[in-house]
């Protein structure tokens, strides 16, 4: 008996073990001098959550991260990275190997197209800070796909849902986690959430509001579920 | 003896009591739109050192602090702002009644004209971002200055020296610390600051790298030795 619960659990518990998992998690920095920035409110706790769940669940973990406030999480490789540039070359050369690839760090869509190295002086008057399209790495992602379960994260103010769905077809995903950031309590530094999700297998379910962790939960229940083609 | 002890050390430690003393930390945050801002890399721990060595010094102090990652100082009233006007506005409507003013913050000099309220959805190309300047807080101190002492701080790249003397003069200040970022040790993240100082009164003088609170220590040394006009 004692042998029958310890299988059972391992079987309930480590239903990731032996996959290979990649998150990304937080913001990117993109410099316009050595001093000034643009960047995203992401806190990076949903993609903690997300890697630090995985690794309970049995799976390898690899977590590309933004700069974020967060501790590092034992027995996950964290590689750190700062730039747009930096997460997309840190993704792209380990996507091959992993069975997952959960994205759900807020990467800049633009950067400054000139990044002086020292301190701009300031003028009179306006200035025009003139941007450029980073790396889109989820579509990278989406083209170089083989056998890897690919899911994208989406933040919308507007049109949460039709946005999600399109992201989802656009960028050839597995599965898309759409958050409302309209509401207070939801994605960036809340520690809670709640999000819609969209398969390509045609699943939609709404994870109401509660706790990144529990949010983390209740996705690696779906995308496992998925890619095992399980119908428990 | 007692007593005189005492007494000597009122005096040794405690030389700001009866003081109003405000100081401004950390970076401001100007928003492009829901998700994405523009700000600096400036950790407040400079600002936080002087208001905690005020403190300890006996000071009644103010600080105004942007966004950072510090915890609050037993004993000292902390008014928290996000934006440069923010900033602006905690600063002014307090200023009339301060002996020392220390505005040690790196507030935007820019920010975005137009601040969108929802997330705005890339699109194909480049993209420019019209920024317009932002209040000039220690100019507007400076032609408002009665009474107190006002000291900038000045982070700088190339001509240290020059553009600290420049600023001391056109912004009416009593005193300025310049920092150099160009080196990896000065300034920002680092709990390390070398500065150079400058005085209406004539004073020049380098303060060698060593804690942000030694180097606060050195200050309120120097600011308060010139307010009081004592020459110990």
């Amino acid at each position: 008996r004692i042998i029958e619960v310890v299988e059972q659990n391992e079987t309930v518990d480590q239903p990731l073990k032996g996959k290979k998992v990649l998150v990304t998690a937080g913001p990117t920095v993109e410099s316009v001098d050595a001093v000034r920035y643009f960047t995203n409110h992401s806190s990076g706790k949903m993609g903690y959550a997300l890697a630090e769940v995985a690794k309970q669940l049995g799976a390898n973990v690899t977590l590309v991260s933004g700069p974020v406030e967060l501790n590092e999480i034992m027995g996950v490789e964290t590689i750190h990275v700062t730039t747009a540039k930096e997460m997309y070359d840190a993704v792209t050369t380990r996507f091959e190997h992993q069975d997952f690839v959960v994205k759900s760090a807020a990467v800049a869509d633009y950067r400054p197209k000139i990044t002086q190295t020292n301190k701009m002086k300031k003028k009179d008057g306006n200035l025009s800070i003139e941007m450029e399209r980073t790396e889109d790495i989820l579509k990278t992602l989406g083209e170089m796909k083989q056998h890897q379960y690919l899911v994208g994260f989406a933040a919308e103010t507007d049109h949460i849902l039709e946005y999600g769905k399109s992201k989802l077809e656009r960028k050839n995903l597995d599965a898309i986690a759409v958050n409302d950031i309209s509401e207070d309590k939801h994605g960036f530094k809340s520690d809670t959430n709640a999000v819609h999700v969209f398969t390509k297998q045609g699943l939609e379910q709404t994870i109401p509001l509660k706790t990144k962790h529990e949010i983390a939960q209740d996705l690696w229940a779906i995308f496992n579920k998925e890619l095992l083609g399980e119908s428990k």
